[in-house]
């Protein structure tokens, strides 16, 4: 946090950076890039990078020109910004909670899909369900209070590794997409998360690591409740849903939450479907933009019969829409910061 | 919006307006303000306004320093930023809208509450009680798209009247609270509504008039389907709540948009009770203020048995914890720009 508001502040010195909150990551200086005229280091040159570097040429200056105010970018999360291969780190989070939680609920070793989690059979977890799935949310995402939960979150996040890499998960971002953050931030836009996974699941973490504050994540969440206990008030998780920030729901929650449409949007997945065609579809210059997962070697290669991050549909409405497909294997010199 | 953005761009260009999106009204000039050195030319001296300078200063400096991105500040807006009498201005809209949908709705002449509005007999449409409401609301503020809804809102805030001043209702703003929200944001703060009014009601205008851009309002809402329509994405308002931001609900709509604590809040009923509980009953330097509305002859004098704006509870509650009660009477030397 010292290193993030360190960045911040030399930042908001600069003539570029007109931001309370900024690009701060321990991997790439901003401040760097301006030197070097490049902000995107990590991308080959080609037709992904300048489709990006092209519309923001576009939007910041002459006919096209945008007003900061609308310049506003939406990035799904998983497999967008960071990993989503073997599964959801969510997913991974709540399969360790339920581990975490089985001393304390010992009729759990009986009942499933909590058995087959504690027995390590994800064949089993998979086949309980959405119904299964739904349990295992209710029992680790909710019964507590949301500071409650952020203190939860963010010890998990600290300390849970990635069993291919022994990496947190954090560290599992892709440094191309940083730097897209990073140089968009630089040219006026706001930039905003908007993920299918659970908004306080990742609030906790997206400044220090994207440079996104909590009020610029959007997410799925479930319904909460006030009440004073103690005489203190609190807000309580209540195991139920409250909205789905995924597929159409997207266009719904940016609506909701930023309440103008944004002129870009990054996804990789049919999740992402609808916020790139919310985003593309309404006149003017967009840009739509899709990670694919082609890299097999350096990190995974999967699309239209993935578990998770399906890209089919999505991949067929590229072209006729215009989106940019970005190859991660040829498009990225780099996928993470420490390669 | 010229004026508007004029103001931004020369205040992007002080020392202190390193924000995108700055106070921008037309009656207030922060650049006056900072040569004067009083951001709050328009409150007499006294216990309320000491309150607020006060709480400033000790928040941005000293032992109880609080970063900027933490200096979240949260204002309700019917009867806190704007008038709430003779009604809720949105109710007025509501049957406002009513009678212009009347020729394309002739079954309304015989059907209540529909009847009841169109005859003027508000003593009958209030008796039609939370049910005719409702049914009121449907017919005004559902069943078109979000783009439509916006150029409905935004062409009746420009053309409708209130009765007594014959003024627009957003010239009905409260000039202390206007430079308010300026001092606050050139403090660092970031300024939200946080209204139990319509979102979608309120953001068309609340950035020319309050300098809150759309993703700092939060506000009630009804749900939204996206769909496709002649090949062009939409969000289709349908007539189903979707959230209630009033009373418990507004610690709820905060924790979701913002997704931090506010450090300062501000309201006027009892709609705005947990909002101050959730913000300063949590350690540290906290400001909750309520505008008591006690100036019949320069506005309205209502609190504990009113229809609309209902001061009771919240008035009790302001003494053991310390918020700030502001009697419009005596501690505001004009109320509105116009005076």
């Amino acid at each position: 946090m010292t290193t993030s508001s360190k960045f911040s502040r030399r930042l908001m010195l600069s003539a570029l950076g007109a931001f309370p909150v900024l690009a701060a990551t321990t991997r790439f200086t901003p401040v760097q890039a301006q030197r070097s005229g490049d902000w995107l280091p990590s991308w080959n040159d080609g037709p992904a990078k300048s489709s990006i570097t092209d519309f923001v040429a576009r939007v910041t200056s002459g006919p096209d020109f945008v007003p900061e105010d609308q310049r506003i970018a939406t990035f799904d999360n998983d497999g967008t910004l960071w990993i989503e291969q073997p599964m959801y780190v969510q997913l991974a989070f709540a399969l360790d909670r339920v581990r975490a939680m089985a001393p304390q609920n010992p009729d759990w070793k009986k009942k499933q899909p909590f058995r087959a989690v504690l027995e390590g059979n994800m064949e089993a977890v998979a086949k309980s369900g959405e119904k299964g799935l739904t349990e295992i949310i209710a029992a680790t995402h909710a019964g507590m209070t949301t500071a409650e939960f952020e203190k939860i979150t963010s010890d998990w996040i600290a300390t849970a590794r990635d069993r291919r890499w022994k990496r947190p998960y954090t560290e599992l971002v892709y440094q191309p997409m940083l730097e897209l953050l990073a140089y968009l931030r630089a040219n006026g836009f706001k930039t905003f998360i908007v993920s299918g996974g659970g908004i306080e699941f990742m609030r906790p973490w997206t400044e220090r690591i994207y440079g996104v504050t909590p009020q610029q994540v959007v997410g799925s969440s479930i319904k909460t409740r006030f009440e004073m206990r103690d005489g203190k008030p609190v807000l309580f998780r209540l195991p139920e849903m409250n909205f789905v920030d995924d597929k159409a729901g997207k266009p719904i929650g940016i609506n909701s939450h930023i309440g103008r449409r944004p002129i870009a949007a990054f996804g990789n997945s049919d999740g992402d479907l609808e916020m790139l065609q919310w985003t593309t579809m309404s006149g003017g210059p967009r840009l739509g933009l899709l990670v694919h997962h082609t890299d097999a070697v350096r990190e995974y290669a999967y699309d239209r019969k993935s578990h998770f991050g399906r890209l089919d549909k999505a991949l067929d409405a590229a072209g006729p829409n215009k989106w940019t497909v970005v190859s991660m294997k040829t498009d990225w010199k780099r996928i993470f910061a420490f390669e």
